[in-house]
Order: C-alpha cells, then sequence, then structure tokens
C-alpha cells in the first residue's frame, strides 16, 4: 500500500469545489449529530466532537470508499451505552475512559481482520438479521429518548424500566421541556416531509432542495440555542441544557486495555466492529455503484479500523460510516475522502474556538434530532419483502429485533444470529428429493410422479436437491428406507448427486453406513453425476473404495448398468 | 397408536427363550453399572437401582427399537452431576430432587418433540460434535474416577480443581484402596482384550465367550464386596463401601417443578435430552440394521420421554439407551423389549429383597468399572477419519472435545454445535465458481480454463456451485465486479443456477441490486438453468418481474440469446 492515497495521487482541480462544498454541508450535520450521540452514547458531548475529527482523517488515509462519511452513528452510540452501563456511570470519566478502550479494541479488531483478509466474516450477518438489529435499535434509541422530550431523568438501562419510568415520571415533565422537545420534533418531521418540495416551488433546484432539507435539525438547533440564550430559559424555564463544553482540540494518548478489561469489552467491542463494517460496506457499497467505482471489502476494514484507533487515540470513542451523511456527502458533490478531511478541518475549528456557542443548547432538541433521525432506521420493507419470499428470513428479523428491543443490543444480535443459522441448517434439513426415470427414448430424467417416465424394475433412482451434511444425511437415508419397505423387490439404488455440492464428514459415514447395510441385503449402491470436488474428497475414503466402479458420470450410465445386471439375474 | 404394543401382539413364542436369557444378561450388567453411575452421578447408589425398573417397562411400551437396553448411562450421568453440582450439594435430599427434576423435564421435553414430530432437532448435532462430546465426557469422567481409586475426597467441581486436588492428595491415597481400585482395572482390561480369546481356547463357542467377557465388571463386583465383607476391610484397612442401600421398591410419586427450578434446569434437560436421544438412535439404529428393522425417530422419542418421565416418577434420573448394554442385549438373543421389561422384573426383585449384598461393594470397585467402560467411548478413529476428510469437520470434534474437558459439558456441546455451524457457514461462504464456455459443436459448457471452448465476445458466463445465501451471495457479486473490471466490454452477465438448490432473501436482495446496477451501466443480466422450486419463489418478487424473457432453460440458449444480440448491436 502506498504511503499516499491513490485518490490524493490522482486528485483533479476539478474536483476541488465538490469536495470543499460536500465537506462543509456534512459539517453543518455532523455537529448536532456529533453532539446528540455522545449524549445517546452516555457520553459528555465534547467526546462526540472529539470523534468527528481524526477519525475522518484516518478514513480517508486507508478506507476505499470515496464518499462514505466516517463519525458518531446512531447505532454504535447505542451498543455503545449498552455495553457500558453495566460497568460505569454514564457521564463518569470511567465510562469515557471505556467509551475510548471501547474504540481501540474495535479498532485494532478491524484492522486484525482487514490484514487476515478476514472480510467475510461480517457476511455471516445476514440481511433479515441486519434489518431486524438495526429496526430494534431505533425503537430502543428513541424510547431512551423520551425522558429528555419531557424533561426527566429515568434510571434503569432496561427497556421495561425505561417504559415504567416514563409512565410513572409523566406528571413531573418539564411544560417548556416539552413544548421545546415536541416544537422540534414537529419541525424536524416537516421539514423532512414537506420542505424539499417547498423549497422547489420556489424555485430551488430539486438536488439542492433535498439537501437543504437536510440542514433542518442544524436550523432547529441554532433557533432553539438562540431562544434559549436569549430568554435565559435554562434559569427561568427549567429547560436541561448541554452547558459548558471544553473548548480546545482533544489531547491525544494512547492508553492500552488491561486484562481485565479486555475480558469486559471484546464480546461488545467485537459486536460494534461487526455492525458497524457490516453497515459501512453496504452504505459504500450502493454509493459506489452509482458511479461504477468499486469497494474493497478488506480495505474498508483497514479504514474503519484505523479511524477508530484514531477515535481512542484523541478521547473519542467508536465510530463507523453513517448512513445519512454519506448520502448527503454524495449528492453535495464529494468526489473523494478530501470532503470528509475538510469536516474534519471545520470539526476542529469548531471545537478549538466555538464550544460557548453550545452552551445553550437544549438537551429537548438533540433529543428530538435523535428520534427523527432513527425513525428513518425503521426498516418495514425489509420485512414486508421478507415474509412475501421467505418465511424464516421475516422470522429471524422479528427475532431479532424484539430480541435487541426485549434483551438488549447483544443478546438480541447474537439471538438474531443463532435464528438465522437455524433456519439455514432448518431450511437444507428438508431436503427437495425425487425419484427418477427416463423420458422415453432420450437420455434426460425426471420425477416419476410429475411426468409419464420409464423405469428399470428392482431401481430405485435418487435425486437429493441439496448438498449432504450432519443436518440431513439421515433424512435422505430415512427416505431410501421407506422405498425400500415400500418394494422390498430393489436390488439397487441409486443416488443422483447433481445438486450435491459437498458432503461433510457426518454425511459421509451416514453414506458409508448406508452402503454397507445396503450391501448386507444383497442391495448395489451406485452413485451418478458426483460433482468433481466432492468425487475428488470420496475417493480418498472408505465408501470411495468400495463404490470403485459404481459411480457414474451419467444417470443414463447408470440406468443402463442396473438394466444390464437385472437383465443377467432374471 | 394401539394400546398394545405392535411386537407384543406379535410375539411368538420361539422369541422367548432368548429374550429371558438377554434380560438375565443384560441385569447382571446392570446392577455394577446402575450403582455406579448413580455414584457419578453424586447420587445415593439406590437412584441408579430405581432409574432400572419402571423406564425399561416406559421404553417397551412406546420405543421402536427391539433391543435398545435402556437405562443409567455413564455420559447422562455426567451432565446430571455437572448440571446439579453448582445447584446443591452432591449425596443430600435436595440434590436428589432435582436430579427427579431433570428427568421429568428431559422426559416432557422429549415427548413433546415426539408428539410435535421435531425429532430432526437432534440431526444439528454433527457426528463429530458428538463424537468430540463424548470423547470429552469420558476423559472428564476418568478424571473424576480416580479420587475413588486412590481413596481420597477431592473438593471442586472444575477438571483443573480436580487435577491439581490428585496431585496435592497423593500422599493420602489409602493403599488397601489403591490395590482393590488398581487390581480391578487390571482384571477389566485383561478380561476385555484377552478373556474371549481365552474362554475361546477352552471350547466356548466364540458369541458365548464375548458375552461372558461383558460379565467381567460382575465378577469384580462378587470377588471385591466378597473379600471385603469376609476380611472386614472397610473397617480394618478403610477401604470406602457404597454402605447401606435402603431395601424396597421405589414410592411412586409425581412433583412438579416450580418455575425457578424450571430456570435453573431447562438448559441441562435439553442438552441431556438431545445428546441421550442422539446416542439411543444411533445405537439402536445400527443394531436395527443388521436385523432389517427400521428405527422411526419420533416413536425413539416418545420411548425415551416416557422412560425419563418413568424415572422421575420413581425417584430416579435422566436415562437414555446405553451403547454396551444394547450390544450385548443383541447378541444375547433379544427379539423384543420384553427382554427388557425381564431386566426390569429382576432389578426390582435385586430392590425389594437384596440390597444388603452391597455393604461391602469398594467404591473403588465401581470407580474402576466406570474408568474401563468409558475408554472404551474415546474415539480417535472418527477424528482421524475426520482430519482426512475434511479439517473444519475435525476442527470442530477437537474443539468440542476440549471445550468438554475446559470449560464443562454444556457449554463445550454449546460450543461444539456453534463451531460446526461455523464450519458449514465457511465452507458454504466460498463457494466453487467456474467461467464457462461451449465445447464446440456441442451444447456442453465447461470451465474457460480447463477446457478448450467457444466464448461469446462480451459474455460473461458464470457458474456457481452452491446455493446462495447471505454467507456468499456478496462473494458472487464481488467475483462479477471483478471479471467487470478486468473485461470492460462486457455487455451480457449470464449466471448458471445449475447448482443452486436455494436462494434466501438476503442473497436475493444482493442479486436484485446487481441487476439493477448492472442495468444502469448497460449491462444485461441472465439467468440459465434455475431450478424449479427456486424459480417458483422468484417469480413473484421484484426481480423476477425485472428478469422477465431473460431466465433460460439451458446455458445453450442463454448463449444464442447473448450472441444473437451481440451480432445485432455490432
Amino acid at each position: 500500500m502506498a504511503l499516499v492515497p491513490a485518490w490524493l495521487r490522482q486528485y483533479r482541480a476539478g474536483w476541488l469545489a465538490g469536495d470543499l462544498t460536500a465537506g462543509l454541508i456534512v459539517t453543518v450535520m455532523l455537529i448536532p449529530q456529533s453532539l446528540a450521540y455522545a449524549m445517546l452514547a452516555g457520553l459528555p458531548p465534547q467526546v462526540g466532537l472529539y470523534a468527528s475529527i481524526l477519525p475522518l482523517v484516518a478514513y480517508a488515509a486507508l478506507g476505499s470508499s470515496m464518499t462514505l462519511a466516517v463519525g458518531p452513528v446512531a447505532v454504535a452510540s447505542l451498543m455503545t451505552a449498552s455495553a457500558l452501563q453495566p460497568l460505569a456511570l454514564a457521564g463518569s470519566p470511567e465510562y469515557a475512559a471505556m467509551a475510548v478502550q471501547l474504540a481501540l479494541i474495535s479498532g485494532v479488531m478491524l484492522l486484525a481482520f482487514g490484514v487476515l483478509r478476514l472480510g467475510f466474516l461480517a457476511y455471516f450477518l445476514s440481511h433479515p438479521v441486519i434489518s431486524g438489529f438495526i429496526t430494534g435499535s431505533a425503537v430502543l434509541i428513541a424510547i431512551g429518548q423520551l425522558q429528555y422530550i419531557l424533561g426527566v431523568r429515568i434510571v434503569g438501562a432496561g427497556v421495561m424500566e425505561k417504559l415504567t419510568g416514563l409512565v410513572t415520571s409523566w406528571q413531573h415533565a418539564n411544560l417548556p421541556t416539552v413544548v421545546t422537545g415536541v416544537a422540534t420534533l414537529v419541525f424536524l418531521l416537516l421539514a423532512r416531509r414537506a420542505m424539499a418540495p417547498l423549497l422547489e416551488r420556489w424555485g430551488v433546484p430539486a438536488s439542492m432542495a433535498g439537501l437543504l432539507a437536510k440542514l433542518a435539525p442544524m436550523v432547529a438547533v441554532v433557533v432553539a440555542t438562540a431562544a434559549v440564550a436569549i430568554g435565559r430559559l435554562d434559569q427561568t424555564a427549567g429547560i436541561a441544557v448541554v452547558g459548558a463544553v471544553p473548548q480546545g482540540l482533544p489531547a491525544l494518548a494512547l492508553v492500552l486495555p488491561d486484562a481485565d478489561t479486555l475480558g469486559l469489552l471484546w464480546l461488545p467491542a467485537l459486536l460494534i466492529a461487526l455492525v458497524g463494517f457490516v453497515e459501512s460496506v453496504s452504505v459504500a457499497q450502493s454509493l459506489a455503484l452509482q458511479r461504477q467505482q468499486r469497494i474493497v471489502p478488506n480495505r474498508e476494514l483497514l479504514g474503519l479500523g484505523a479511524a477508530n484507533i484514531a477515535s481512542a487515540v484523541s478521547g473519542g470513542y467508536p465510530v463507523t460510516g453513517g448512513f445519512a451523511r454519506s448520502v448527503v456527502n454524495f449528492a453535495a458533490g464529494a468526489h473523494t475522502p478530501l470532503a470528509g478531511v475538510v469536516s474534519a478541518a471545520l470539526m476542529a475549528l469548531v471545537i478549538a474556538a466555538f464550544t460557548g456557542l453550545f452552551f445553550h443548547l437544549p438537551h429537548a432538541v438533540l433529543a428530538a434530532t435523535i428520534i427523527v433521525a432513527v425513525t428513518s432506521l425503521v426498516d418495514l420493507d425489509t420485512l414486508r419483502r421478507a415474509w412475501r419470499y421467505d418465511r424464516a428470513d421475516a422470522l429471524s428479523l422479528v427475532g431479532t429485533a424484539l430480541g435487541v428491543v426485549v434483551l438488549g443490543v447483544e443478546a438480541g444480535i447474537l439471538a438474531g444470529v443463532a435464528l438465522s443459522l437455524g433456519a439455514l441448517v432448518w431450511r437444507s434439513s428438508r431436503p427437495h428429493m425425487a425419484v427418477v426415470g427416463r423420458v422415453p427414448g432420450t437420455e434426460h430424467f425426471r420425477n416419476v410422479l410429475r411426468h409419464k417416465v420409464e423405469t428399470v424394475p428392482g431401481l430405485l433412482a435418487l435425486r437429493v436437491d441439496e448438498s449432504l451434511f450432519f443436518a440431513n444425511a439421515v433424512v435422505v437415508e430415512d427416505r431410501i428406507g421407506e422405498q425400500l419397505q415400500l418394494d422390498p423387490g430393489l436390488h439397487h439404488v441409486l443416488l443422483i448427486c447433481s445438486a450435491v455440492n459437498q458432503i461433510d464428514a457426518t454425511a459421509l459415514e451416514v453414506l458409508t453406513e448406508l452402503e454397507r447395510s445396503l450391501a448386507a441385503r444383497g442391495i448395489v449402491f451406485l452413485l451418478a453425476e458426483v460433482k468433481g470436488p466432492v468425487m475428488d474428497r470420496l475417493r480418498t475414503t472408505d465408501l470411495g473404495r468400495r463404490l470403485e466402479g459404481r459411480v457414474f458420470l451419467s444417470v443414463h450410465e447408470a440406468f443402463l448398468f442396473a438394466r444390464r445386471r437385472h437383465a443377467q439375474a432374471s
């Protein structure tokens, strides 16, 4: 890998305007989001700002996407909160220190996966599981933010505690806070639905109108902060505000975790790494496809790993590629990761000089931006499609979402993975099987139940449409056993392996046992259409040796063999 | 299901002699085993005897195997000990009460699985996982019994605690106990290796010699008990003995578990049920095959479920089909489960009148019989075969065995299941793919790298030898992306699905996205040889509608289509 990234070596002057504009617009989105997501993660606001500087530069140096906008995101913030809340008090220095460790461990894991080229690990998370996970997280996040809209403080991390807390503390709600929060919610929802069409009607070009609509959260932040500051509403009306945010660039430091911390954080760090990687790659990929660029998953691992380590070094917390900001970055004309570097520079400027501006920013406004941001993550389309196409996948989606809401993010995603693996095994454990015969006058063989075909008396020709492995080998054996009971005169059993891509050790044992017991009853076991790679491995086994001369390239040859032997016998 | 089992309705007088003999011989094996396995499970000796009466009758009424010998077995006893040791003091009445609950919950689960026809669940345990589990259990059991051979008491359930306990308490060993234990070990090992050949040389028929060799444990028990009783060695030499075993048939009682107990025991009960079922069925199946009988897995679930409930009702603990006793039962001429009923009657007689005989039976002798019994469970053959045939399977075997020894039986088997599912997904996540072309003058298509074939300029014809699902869909997409970069002139991409048995929701989304992005670049996506069931589901989707007219029955038709379109374009 070159020290200077390819995009920088090949930089063209014509790209600069787009990169500068995109960098600026993303920064305007990033400021409220970084404050809000830090609050969601249980961290002081400046941590969100810290996580929005160096990680962007690190990703620009190593990542493969031209337009992915890296930084704090909602789901990783929720996962951070969920991992750390049992271990330390939210807002405390220990909590922030553990968030740094979480980013560091995640980052090292991502880098290691990249170096070891283990990007494929992320593909173990099926789309329904990811969709269910994100939907469940969005619900959990929204429920968690309602306390800020009400202006009450709820203790307890579980969803049931939060819900009962909301119900019981309803009467303690702070009215000015509720008004601020609800007004922001209404404004943001209207902005999302109606602002772009409205602007277009006023003559603003469609693409620009869409971008401006994305800046609504910044408008809400500015207006609300100004109103609170002018009216001193934090003191007169009891509206909770962000307060003093330490000014100045983050101090750089690398603190390695001790064994205890590693033991506590490895699993959440791994899940944050994997989920963040999957989200990033899918956003990056869909943007890259539109410009006929390519994403290299193993390069993404390096880029995201470096970004998280950079976040840890500069006092941040886990980051990844964000959906909304990446889309805006792309639409605003970013050509290269220089746009991210521009954002990073602007964020550095903000934190070096302007954090005083956030003093009067109400928590309720941040909570409203989070709630509106995550409602777009609730993904009922995937559920609807999965339900129509594949019930098992739909159930693993719903199971994951419910798991996340009821059991929490870690248990939820693990339950989801278990469900999707279970669905996979379950589907393959009920293979489609067909007894076949020859279409007269041809060398084609078809299901005897569906076609008028010729059979050889005493020959059972069974096609299995599935790889043979531990969960279905016995099912195939049982089916052959059934057929033997139906037709005690069978003397040849032919297994057609045209759809058998693999035979695992369990299936090999079952077939070996089957061949032996058939042989003991005087029945000849035949194979046909065994694929090259399967045959290569079969040849080295006992079964392969016993079957020598009885494995046929085509069903037709096996058919002729059985007919010849039948004729000789009778 | 009829009230009177089929074997009883069709009973023939000629079977009686065999059933009576087998029942008697199995009883002679069962007496020392039931006492020994109760000790292994941490239970008083009479519990082993209780578990050897009613369960045999219940299985005879409902099971489908003619020769399976049900009762206490080594692995289920270890699992019982491992489940209960954290919850109660071994040997205490609470411990015995929880063992009853474990049998009850296991039994109800097995019955429920049988009624719901969920026998296939057991097939999720691959052979390497089961083999690794049993090997690991055997090692764990043997280590646990060494304390009785030394005549010392070791506190602590973990394997490391047991090993360090053995090392540190070496000097407190009771010499007469060590002599008794080692002598029994040597006798039993010699009996297994040399007794049958010796008897044969003395003119005993081979089958009878083999059976007599199996009775060696009873011989050891009788000789050692007599020696201890005559020499009063329990008092004079400090040899630990079984002591007073309550005489009389067990009282029948059904105690339902409360919610707490259910919460603590459901997972171990489930694992005991599944492992016991898998072991039973594999023993029963291999015996049934030799006589051309069939095992009905769902009937086995009912039989084993009833046996465990019967065990719980009569003060026993989890039971299942034992390997050694079943083989002896079969070899001794058992024709029907009447042999089991005979054993049960004899066991009832023993417990009603003769438990006094066990008073002077040394623990060291029981431990020696357990150690010798479990050494035959260590299964290096399967490991050797799996290593040669499939490394991933071999690794899941070793991982399960190590997991059982190091982490314990429950964590070990769960780790094994995770490993085997991981191996399954990993294998399928690296599908064999081939770019194919036409063998000149034919309609056959072969790998362009291996054969001299014709291709159509601008057509990429890719065959994927695997079902498409979440773990490999992106790999296929990446491969197509690579080919597009290698040959920017491509205008048709043909995916050959002859080996695609399933397309899950994730793969469907990936293909949909791929088709869209290809279309955006003016590239036509084609499918060929899509299997009937896959096509039926594809038709209902967006992708199916978009692909109308571009799904071909044969590769040849797709090839002609692309060539025709290419000719029109140029």
